[in-house]
């Protein structure tokens, strides 16, 4: 019953509640998912292409209709982080396996995720993600091809 | 000379930042908006369809390129912050004003801003913006059309 001892679970590092949610992608673990975020109305979280969901029921929501499909394997690579008492914010590239019946892929999605330091231990409290150009990996020190 | 004045203000709270982030971009002011980011090698920015850009000289590059085009007129609504001691995280919708000459439109884009409490004041080290679908608003509530 990996859900429920993830429940009893206090993430003691971001990294660690990162690693969670990832993990719950993998399992398609909705009870993992729900349980790793913050329960509160301000957290906050954008899908590629999606709307934004703002609060803890209807970001909850939108992981369960994402996972219905099924487990998603996605690697954070490429990881930056801000960190401060109580507060990390990691900006990370997502390469997402994607099977269309016959063969995999692999797609780049760039994510910011935000983790708060609580009571019980640090949890989720946004997560926003967007496909990256050209399904490739951002060019980091790139000054071309910008478009606000 | 609003650049020179500008780069000697301290900005004593996160939403000050935010709104000269703005107003840098409504005034095309490349030298505020670099002045007003954290010189450091892990802020990160990452504009609609675009690369990720990593560290300080990428980022103020970006900007200069967004910018190089004229003034942007955004305005940013239905706000939401997540914020800790020294380190503050918003989500915006962006109403972005694009004139193609003869008429003017406004597309929506969802952003995440985040800005680090320093000795000179709060300095942002992070801009994540990725269109919003259609081309409207994210409905916040919505649980459909979702794909990671």
């Amino acid at each position: 019953m990996p859900s429920r001892l993830a429940k009893s679970l206090l993430f003691s590092t971001p990294a660690e509640c990162e690693q969670a949610f990832y993990e719950a992608m993998a399992n398609a673990d909705g009870e993992a998912m729900a349980e790793l975020w913050l329960d509160d109305e301000d957290v906050c979280c954008v899908h590629p292409a999606s709307p934004r969901f703002l609060g803890i029921e209807a970001v909850r929501a939108s992981f369960a209709t994402v996972m219905s499909n099924g487990p998603l394997l996605i690697t954070p690579t490429v990881k930056r982080a801000i960190e401060a008492a109580g507060l990390a914010i990691h900006n990370v590239v997502e390469e997402v396996v994607v099977d269309d019946g016959n063969a995999q892929r692999v797609l780049h999605v760039v994510a910011t995720n935000a983790y708060l330091k609580t009571p019980a231990g640090w949890k989720m409290v946004l997560h926003h993600a967007s496909p990256a150009p050209d399904g490739g990996v951002g060019e980091t020190e790139a000054t071309h091809g910008t478009l606000h």
